[in-house]
């Protein structure tokens, strides 16, 4: 058996990221912007951790680039660089920017229905330090969650969420969102979104659903998928748009099933990976890691 | 560097498949089966060097049971285990069931166009001895793989096939196929099958074509999956039917790709992935590891 | 986002077991044996749900049988139909074989120490209906767990072993565990079992290790295999054996890695490749699809 | 069937890479080189079309910076290019870089023996202009596919090697490689090379071996992995050294096997995985992707 001594899991240091920033520039690709970019950390002495980027046509594309730098005093220091970087790009580039403290957690609000599977496994990856988020709060149209969510400390609120009108549900919702969150993620909520509500509550919405290759509309798909013999179940993690399950893919995965598999093990089976996917999603999103493009994601990882 | 003595690769001995016989029994499930088949191979003396099995519900279910025999003068043997099999399965249980000796390989009909991947991995799979078939004739509807086809020692046919109207093509097809092939292979064959000719020819059809989470209709699929920005690209191999790519699954893969690869690379790996694909089902079913059912197949692979 | 309404995974129903009995049948090869075991299992009306049959060489070689059966009244029939597979088998044949009530759980003890990823894996799964096992008790080391391991209604034993001597932890292991579990799994326990124990426990120990290509022998194996820039980190799941890691394979699987992942980065995505790993093997281990032979393993998985 | 009219693969424009270099940045890291590399590409008006970095500790740790530009008149404006890096990086920063021409393939020798799946596929990737790259010739120490590579229009030299003096062997080598390659990449090739030949030889090795998790040592390692019940094998892509096997991993790779693979399947499955890593090894030496520091490689794909 094993007996290596590995290193304890359980409380990661907040080291890493301490006095770091990340910045995410967007914008049309021209010359001279990783120039400009350098000059700025240069001058405030930013110690570049590591620098991603990517232009999809250097003749005039989309020009995207993730830089991590850490400087000690960093939250004196920031404000400075973003005025810096306000002048040398979004005035002369025409790019957008986002700097942000890397020591600061995203707030996420956790929508959850019966199937927990997605849900307990980012409320456990949380704990033993392994995304840097924080939790605000875990929201339900069942009730059934809420001694495992609150036996973590984490707020647990449920919000009923029959029948076509969402209107109360919602509402209710953005009383709960609005102001406490940074970004809201569906472990395999069950409920439609309405684009109203999606364009009111103003943050990235990250979702989680079973893919397959064909895809299968409509009721059933497992029981369709099982029809048609696939070799293979998966899982896409997207952006919600209004379009429901058609916003940008963030991460996908399959995983090997056979003829023998029942439905029900088909769906065991696509469980795992959901649940394998959302957290990878969840965490890039957290790290700012995705960049989001017309209605497709540059993802440094 | 490497330095193991590898057994040779090229020239496989043919002994594996000497006097070996497969067993295919497809029907409705019940009990004694297993027992009824059991008597009829242990009263020849046959040894069974593999058996596998599945029932989709052993009440009433589909069974299907594939066993590979051994047996010293097997050509002798096999016409009498045939007709004791049909009189305790065919006539008692009302099942289907196929004998094969697996010593002689079954015929197939390449189908190609331009791309050439798909194609020239089965040549060189069959030529390393991977693949127990005769590769009876390669037919493609463009002049440009003759050479590379015949340095293999194969007949290859160009029958062109341009407008919509196949029938002439297809005429062509069926002179040279009837009577010659056991089961087709398209290989990246980018013209429609008439149902017409499908239902003529009579032998199994194997295509493969490429497959994305979620899958994107129509024309310019690797272009709209690099718009949505897939992580994921696949292929699937399935037995042709009417309903054109609608067909039983066989066999199915992905490979990851990611927002920095261009279109034209999305191609590329997909190449790699269907010229797996496409050789592992053409192997199974030159094994007589597949069973069709409906519109799924059973793999013992 | 996703509106399917998925069948609930909590509350699996204990239908597809009941009257349900595996038949494990192993030994020397000969003419005859499946026809033989098909005769006892008709004789007795019993419908075979499953059956998988491997043979390592048909000629005198390793004969390998799994049958799943369902009968009426299984309870009442187990004793005539082992007394009919004893006469027909053991007499007839020189084989072993296994007959087991599926209705009846295996019953297990989780020994874990302090990092927590493969035991809460397998308590999740275990509450979500996935593993058909009672889990009889967790022992650790550490204390850490306690809380968490009884929030599922499982006993928890704290057996402190530090020290090269471990005769007065392993006597209270045997007190804990003798008639009480059916096998053993160790879930990251980082302690030496001597061989003594494991041939005075008499039970089955699957264990889970880290696993590399190639491997990196001694302390700290993940800092070796980044210094060595690997680019895939696995997991092994085996039996336990006297030769510590050297014990016949269950499962193993892996995941990729970059050059941009620290050690920690490793540890975490090899944590995730572990409880899945392990999750398998117990699932298998608990249904009777894993045959030990020499020193590795046959999986009808 | 598949009827979509995919774009042709066979004649891949030279486009991408005309007029764009490569720019390869290693050395220690400190605050300032983003910007010091940035200023001489944006006084030179190139366009950046990717950039990729990576510090192992952004405190006085190692840099690696792989930067690909685009500029009209590139051959012109090169050798200023490199002068101005040399007055800022190398004299400033302590850092070493490498520029070169993209358009400019580099030039490669395979060596293989008998068997021939990773040769011909990188002969076929090449025809198929998927790897930038001139072969400049096949190296055998058997003549076997003498014909084969020359109807690629590549030469072949039959160089004999037996016997444990390697010397003629090496001689003859060195003879037909000096100056006329830039790397040389091992496909199978089953000799060992000395200590001696790797030094005088002074071009980079890529080598391609079978890998398990655990490692097999010594002769006969699909035997060994087969006794052991290995569920997984696969392949590493390396840089030799006078290590032998324990040179940086480039690339790994593995596919899934069952107990019911014989020793002969296992090796099939593994050459299908060597020529997969090996193809991608290939592919990102020659687009300058690797940087080898201490024992392991950045890999930026």
């Amino acid at each position: 058996m094993t007996i290596t001594q590995a290193a304890p899991l359980r409380a990661p240091s907040p080291t890493p990221t301490r006095n770091q920033a990340s910045l995410i520039v967007h914008g049309r690709d021209r010359t001279g912007i990783v120039a400009a970019v350098g000059a700025v950390l240069s001058k405030h002495h930013a110690n570049i951790v590591s620098l991603d980027q990517y232009s999809d046509n250097p003749h005039g594309g989309a020009f995207f680039q993730r830089t991590v730098f850490s400087l000690d005093n960093l939250k004196v220091a920031l404000p400075q660089i973003d005025a810096d970087l306000t002048s040398q790009l979004a005035d002369g580039f025409d790019l957008e920017f986002t700097l942000r403290d890397l020591s600061v957690p995203k707030r996420v609000a956790i929508f959850a229905s019966k199937a927990e599977h997605c849900l307990l496994d980012l409320l456990w990856r949380h704990r033993r330090g392994e995304l840097p988020i924080t939790v605000a709060m875990v929201v339900s149209n069942h009730p059934d969650t809420a001694d495992e969510v609150r036996s973590f400390g984490i707020p647990f609120f449920h919000v009923p969420s029959s029948g076509p009108d969402k209107s109360a549900a919602e509402a209710e919702h953005l009383r709960l969102l609005r102001g406490n969150v940074d970004f809201v993620v569906l472990a395999r909520y069950m409920q439609i979104l309405s684009g109203d509500f999606i364009g009111k509550l103003g943050v990235p919405i990250i979702n989680i659903h079973h893919s397959f290759l064909p895809a299968f509309i409509g009721a059933g798909p497992y029981a369709k998928a099982k029809e048609r013999g696939v070799k293979l179940v998966g899982a896409t993690a997207h952006y919600v748009t209004e379009d429901l399950d058609e916003g940008p893919i963030i991460e996908q995965d399959v995983v090997r099933v056979s003829h023998a598999h029942t439905v029900a093990d088909l769906q065991r089976r696509g469980a795992d990976v959901e649940r394998d996917v959302l957290s990878r999603a969840v965490l890039w999103h957290s790290e700012d890691r995705i960049i989001r493009h017309e209605n497709h994601t540059i993802v440094f990882a």
